[in-house]
C-alpha cells in the first residue's frame, strides 16, 4: 500500500486567499484512502485583490496575463515554503505539489471564434516554472481536458465525494454551503453513473451580500445575527417565488443570479431591521436546500455538509425544521476538516493524476468520456 | 535500445506555417539518435494570419486569449490528423506527440510587476485539451522552467546540435540562416560547457523584406537574382559599418536592428537596380556571418548549414569566397532534412523530457541551472 504524500493548493474566483494542504494517500485495492498532514490559509493583501482583477476584468495586453502567469508561479512557490517552514516539512519528503491555479475565464457554452465554434478556460500559475523553482513534481489545469470534451469542466468535486463519502449502508447526500449551495447525491453502493449532483440556489451569498453593504460584517458569524431576527413573511413569500429553485436537476446557478440587486428590488421602500433581513435570507438560504433535497434526491439520506456556510447555526437550524426526518452532520465530525476540504481535494485530483485515473465524472460535467485530468511537469 | 515514435509541431513566429514531422528516436547508451519518416508544412490561411495577430498585437480580453488557446488546439488536432491520414499512420503506433506552441509574449528581461520582478513567456494551444482530444500522450511548453530560473528560454537548438552534429575528429559549426543568422559551436569531442552559440547578424531577413516591398517576390529563391547583380561599393561599405557584427559573443539580435528601414535609410535618394541592392545584401550577409566564423570561433570547422538561408546559392558562394579553407555542406547532405530540422527538434525536445533529459544548456541560456523541459498531459 504505497503512500503519496502530495500538497495540495487552492485559490478561489474571489481571489482573497491561498489554501494549502498536505496529505498523505493511500491506494488499498482502488480503495483510496487519504489522511490530513497539516492546513494552512493564506490571505492576499487587497493591493493584490485590486490589481489582480484589474488584469482580469479589464481589457489587458497578453504582455500582463503572461507576466501574471509568471508573478502567481513566484507567489504560490512562496506561499509553499512557508506553508513547509512553518509546519516543518522537508520538501524532500513531498511526492508532488497539485495546484488549481488561478481562474481568469471560464465559458463552457461555445462562441464562435474565427471560423470555429469554441470554448474555453483558464487557469494561470505555470506548472513548468513553478516545478523547475522548487524542483518538484507540479500538477495543474484539471478543467481543460473536460471542456475540450465538450464538458461544463465542473464540477469536480464530486470526485472526491464519491471516494470518500459515499456508503454501504445508506444513501448520502454531500451539501456544500458555499457562496451558492449545491449538493452531490450518492446512493448507497452507487457506482459513478448514479450519482447527480447541482447548484439548489443560494449558500451564504445572499446573506453575506447584504451585511457588505449594510453593516461591518461580511458574514454572520455562527449565525447570530439571523437568531436575533423575525422572518420577513411578505419578503420570504417573494424570495419563494424564485423559479430556479423549483427547477428539475442538472441546474447551475450563481451570482448573475443570487445578488444584493435582487434583495434590494424585493425589499423595495420597505423599511425592515437587519436582524429580520437576515433571518429571512437564511431561512429561504435554508428552504432552497431543503426543498431540492425534499423533491429530488432522498430526504432520508444522511446529510453531510460542507463549506463556510455550515458553521452558520441558523441555517443548519432551519434546515433541520424543514427536513425533520434528515440526519444532519457536518464533515467535520467524519474525520474530514471542513476549512480544508477544498485543498484536500486538489491534492486530491493531483492523486488521482499520478494513479491515472479518471477525474470528471462524465455523466454530471457533460463530457464525450472519463479521462485524466491534469498535466504534469518535472522540471528539475 | 527501446524506440519512442514522436510526433514534433513547430509554428513559428511569423505566423505562416504550421511544420509537421514523425520521427523514431532511439536511446542506445546516452547515444541518441532519430529516423525521420514523414514532413509535411501546413500553411495558415491570411485570413486566419490577420486575426490572430491582431489578438496578439492588440489589447485583447482574456476571453480572447482564453479562446485562442483553446482555437490553436483545436486546429493543431485537426493537422496532426490530416498528417497521419496523409501518410497512413495509426495514432495507436505514436508514443507522444511534442508541440512548441505558438508563442504570444517573450520576454527575459526582468520588469516589474506588482511587487516583484518578474520576465515570462507564453505559448500557447493547451497540451491538456489535446491530449484529450486525441486520446495521446502530449508533451509541450519548454522555455517556462529556463525563464523561471533566470534564463532567456532561447536558444534551445544548441541541445540538438549537440546530440547529432558533434564529432569526435573535427570542429563542427552548425550555422543556421533563418531570418537571423546563428551559429552553434562545437569543438571536437566538447561537453555541453564547451558549445559557444550566437546570433552572427542578418539572415534572409534583409533579402526577404527588400524583395517584398519593391517586387512580388517574397524570397530570392536560389539566390538567383542576387547572382544577376553587382556589389554597390557604397552601400556595402556603410553595411558593413554596423557594429553588431563585429561586438563579441554572447549576443542576439532581431528585426529590431536589421530590417527595412535600415536599407531605405542607407540606400537614401540613390537609384539602384534590385538586382545590385540583392547582390550587395547578399553579400553583407554572407559578410556577417563569416567575420563571426573568422573571429570568434575556429573558421576551420566543418560548417554545415540548415534553414531556409542554405537554398541560397549566392549566399553560401560568398561565405565561400570569405572563408576560402572552411568546409561547408548542408545539413541534408548529413540526412537530415533541413525543411523539417525545427519540428524534428520539437519532437527532439519532447524525447528528451520523456528520458528525463535536462534540454537547455544554461550557460547558453544563463539560466540557474540545467533542467528536464516541458509539460505532459495523458488526459486519456
Amino acid at each position: 500500500m504505497e503512500k503519496k504524500r502530495i500538497i495540495g493548493l487552492m485559490t478561489g474566483t474571489s481571489l482573497d486567499a491561498v489554501d494549502i494542504a498536505i496529505c498523505d494517500f493511500y491506494n488499498n485495492d482502488n480503495n483510496l484512502q487519504f489522511n490530513l498532514l497539516n492546513y494552512k490559509e493564506y490571505l492576499f493583501s487587497s493591493d493584490y485583490k485590486t490589481f489582480i482583477k484589474k488584469i482580469i476584468d479589464e481589457n489587458s495586453f497578453i504582455k500582463d496575463i503572461s507576466q501574471l502567469n509568471f508573478y502567481l508561479s513566484e507567489l504560490f512557490c512562496d506561499c509553499i515554503l512557508d506553508f513547509c517552514e512553518n509546519f516543518n516539512i522537508n520538501l524532500n519528503s513531498i511526492d508532488a505539489i497539485s495546484i488549481h491555479g488561478q481562474t481568469v475565464w471560464h465559458n463552457p457554452s461555445k462562441e464562435i471564434f474565427l471560423d470555429r465554434q469554441i470554448s474555453s478556460t483558464l487557469q494561470i500559475a505555470s506548472i513548468s516554472a513553478i516545478s523547475s523553482k522548487l524542483s518538484k513534481k507540479v500538477i495543474g489545469d484539471f478543467r481543460s481536458a473536460d471542456i475540450m470534451l465538450g464538458g461544463e469542466g465542473a464540477p469536480l468535486i464530486p470526485i472526491f465525494d464519491y471516494y470518500f463519502l459515499k456508503s454501504s449502508t445508506e444513501n448520502i447526500i454531500s451539501l456544500n454551503i458555499g457562496g451558492i449551495s449545491n449538493i452531490t447525491y450518492l446512493p448507497k453502493n452507487c457506482n459513478k453513473n448514479e450519482i447527480i449532483a447541482f447548484d439548489c440556489g443560494p449558500g451564504n451569498v445572499l446573506i453575506d451580500s447584504y451585511l457588505q453593504e449594510f453593516t461591518d460584517f461580511s458574514f454572520d458569524r455562527d449565525g447570530r445575527i439571523a437568531a436575533k431576527g423575525e422572518i420577513i413573511e411578505s419578503l420570504s413569500r417573494d424570495l419563494k417565488k424564485i423559479e430556479f429553485i423549483y427547477n428539475s436537476p442538472p441546474k447551475s446557478t450563481g451570482r448573475e443570479l443570487f445578488n444584493l440587486k435582487l434583495i434590494k428590488k424585493l425589499i423595495g421602500t420597505n423599511r425592515y431591521s437587519i436582524e429580520d433581513v437576515i433571518a429571512t435570507l437564511t431561512d429561504f438560504t435554508a428552504y432552497s436546500i431543503s426543498y431540492n433535497i425534499n423533491n429530488f434526491v432522498d430526504e432520508n439520506s444522511k446529510i453531510i455538509v460542507s463549506g463556510g456556510g455550515r458553521k452558520n447555526k441558523s441555517i443548519l437550524k432551519r434546515i433541520n425544521y424543514y427536513l425533520p426526518n434528515s440526519s444532519i452532520l457536518l464533515i467535520d465530525e467524519l474525520g474530514i476538516n471542513g476549512d480544508a476540504k477544498e485543498a484536500i481535494f486538489i491534492a486530491f485530483l493531483g492523486y488521482l493524476n499520478i494513479l491515472k485515473i479518471p477525474g470528471n465524472i462524465s455523466k454530471i460535467t457533460g463530457a464525450l468520456k472519463e479521462v485524466v485530468l491534469g498535466i504534469s511537469a518535472d522540471n528539475f
